[in-house]
């Protein structure tokens, strides 16, 4: 098995993003065409590359970490750049789980007899050719393509130029498995340099999903400049609303575990908002949380309980702010929780605490976010927490896949019709009636 | 209860998008909450209405057809335009058939235990705020707008101006059976100023879905002028590919149904790829469908047994018709068909006429189109007639919605946890473990 080291695209070329997505186009459709053994096959094979090409792979990161080192990278992105045998251990787990998992490519959603002879089924089908934009961690290149392998779909990888080496070595590992197998390598393909983004986020005619894995920043960057659509959130405003009939403990419990867990997630609690007639209880709250470590800005009615703590403004409402800060709002009632959840949040998670259940359920219907829960933490917004399995990412938008996303994010449906020749002018008033019989998904053997 | 009969937004007054985007979605976030016996009864009300009301709908529609003749309308157009007691008995029936359909809002679509006392529901939800852009057909008003109140949606209805008086009865049916059941009469609007459209598909912040319906120029004009995601199809270039083990009955049958039945259609057939050892059997089929009336354009292959036919040139390769003019390729296997569908189509519908069954599945495992079909007319590509009830529209697009789209477009899901105080950083490596069972559907009481 030779280890294809050249990158897809040499620096001294000019990048040619049509020509790119359209041989990744046409990799796609031959490789979402085999068979679900072949596919298994090739993330059998992956598995196996990455043990067999470990020391490889470690070197190549090493050579990044070096760069990263004598460059200033910032300590943080220099732990996400780091693969270890630890991490390659995961993500191979990861890619055996994969290997293992039902395909998903031709699995029927819906059977229904139009008419003798006639029927009709919706099978999932590989959506295509995925972008996925990442920054740092390596190891998105095994995690979304190993996803996307299995779901039939072919991935254009722009990772940052600070893990160029570990991402060469990488998609190598996945192109050679590709190999091994006569399937396609053009099926994932790395690009590399920072100007090929906009020229790729063009190819709408070819590429059918962009995925960007990085900073908010960057999300919102892309959204701003692709008619692509993008799988993502800019934001993570979460809110926990404590209401009148919530427990106090557990309302203090919700708060520090959701801003404080991990603060840099986008699921972690930004604002609470605190019912009216909580009041008596917020002082020994905000004081709790004061010594958790975390950094108040209160509401003017908030703050006559919390003089130390800095007022909010305006802005506070609308800020993911990624440390220990969080803002608190004193409201009047359910109906004024959910208006601030819908102006100022970004629709990703809220939560309620309170012990009434008439309360609860109505904070569940009626707030218009991917994820509501009720007496849990904002921090459970996730995929493997979801038991999802590998997560895509997480999507704010309402279109396609909404909130936590696994591999059904990576899929689409085709409509495939079995007849013998019947011809649609012959049904109609006074003609042939369609059927129209549900049948049942058992049968299915696609 | 009162006829509003003025427009929502007069001629005079500059048209402000983002105020009314933004008032729609607050109408939305209230009647998306609403109970499905609620939007039952504002369904039963406006069938009432619409029945109460014929003599008015009819008057204003006869209006339109008084300015449209006089304006020269053409006669297909005014044939759109008109309405009749028979055309409201179908809008009244198809409503009924709504207000008779279990509540899609809040219907659980997984439930999944992640531990105990710790119950995830992924549950469908309203998607939100529907933008329809449509030409002459004032029936769409009813048929889109009684699909999205079952769908618990808001619709912003931007109709032609030559259906400007039967569009505005109809739009104050819908808002009058929201008003009859104190809901936001404003979840349904009105537009009229052809100058409103970009200004509204600007607003990708309050809508979620743009629907065009009508020309394919249109629904091209849109996609290419909004960063909205758009459920549509620009165009329908479907093919039937004759294989070598075809039945010679069934390949002209297909062929001419798939023509000539409603050669206008997006599901019409406007190219037949001809194995090449159907060739002995084509002069005959060039024949009959020649007396069927269809105006050939062949390939210099085909075109030695049709030589009375044009020969065709690249762009026929690509060229939706609209009338009886049909092309035809020879190809030299089932390889090529796929490879021509792939590069000349338009992913819409694409059928197969064959006896052998392993080219049958191969023909529908491969070829990547909305629709696919064996041994059956491309006009079957159609939401009535795939029994999904009211269709929204028919959608190439890879995302969110694929071929024809019933009521499931108009929803999206929501992730909705009830727990009993869990905290994130309790679950881990060392800590506590997820359970992540599987729940049954049945006990779903939302």
């Amino acid at each position: 098995m030779t280890s294809l080291s050249t990158p897809v695209q040499p620096a001294t070329q000019t990048f040619d993003a049509t020509s790119v997505a359209t041989r990744v186009r046409q990799a796609q459709r031959r490789f979402g065409a085999a068979t679900a053994s072949q596919r298994t096959a090739v993330l059998n094979t992956l598995s196996t590359l990455l043990d067999a090409r470990r020391n490889h792979i470690l070197e190549a990161n090493q050579r990044d970490l070096d760069t990263a080192e004598t460059g200033g990278l910032e300590l943080p992105l220099r732990k996400r750049l780091r693969l270890d045998h630890a991490k390659l251990d995961v993500l191979r787990a990861g890619v055996d789980q994969l290997a293992a998992l039902a395909d998903p490519v031709g699995r029927t959603l819906r059977r229904t007899l139009l008419d003798d002879g006639l029927e009709l089924r919706q099978v999932q089908s590989p959506l295509g050719v995925l972008l996925i934009i990442f920054e740092s961690r390596p190891d998105a290149v095994i995690q979304i393509g190993s996803l996307a392998l299995r779901a039939g779909d072919a991935v254009i990888l722009k990772g940052g130029s600070e893990a160029r080496h570990s991402n060469r070595v990488l998609v190598d590992c996945l192109r050679d498995a590709l190999a091994a197998h006569d399937l396609p390598i053009e099926t994932v393909v790395g690009v590399e340099e920072r100007s090929s983004i906009s020229a790729l986020l063009d190819q709408d005619q070819h590429i059918d999903l962009v995925i960007p894995r990085g900073s908010g920043e960057l999300v919102r960057t892309i959204q701003n400049s692709t008619r692509i659509p993008v799988l993502g959130h800019a934001e993570g405003v979460c809110h926990l609303y404590v209401d009148r009939d919530a427990d106090r403990a557990m309302a203090v419990r919700l708060t520090i575990d959701g801003k404080c867990d991990y603060p840099a997630a986008c699921n972690a609690t930004e604002t609470v908002l605190v019912h009216r007639d909580f009041l008596p209880h917020l002082a020994g709250m905000c004081h709790t949380l004061r010594e958790a470590g975390i950094d108040l800005r209160c509401d003017t009615e908030s703050r006559a309980v919390a003089p130390w703590a800095e007022p909010a403004t305006e802005e506070d409402w609308r800020k993911e702010y990624g440390d220990l800060t969080l803002s608190i709002r004193v409201v009047d009632d359910l109906d004024q929780a959910i208006e601030h959840i819908h102006q100022h949040g970004s629709a990703h998670t809220d939560a309620i605490v309170t012990k009434n259940q008439a309360t609860g359920e109505a904070f569940l219907a009626r707030v218009d976010s991917a994820s509501v829960f009720w007496n849990a933490s904002t921090r459970f917004a996730d995929g493997f927490r979801y038991g999802l399995g590998a997560e895509v990412g997480i999507a704010t938008g309402r279109i396609h896949a909404r909130g936590p996303v696994g591999i059904d994010g990576l899929l689409t449906t085709r409509w495939l019709l079995h007849g013998h020749g019947q011809t649609a002018g012959a049904y109609g008033p006074g003609k042939q009636s369609f059927l129209h019989r549900s049948l049942p998904l058992e049968e299915d053997d696609s």
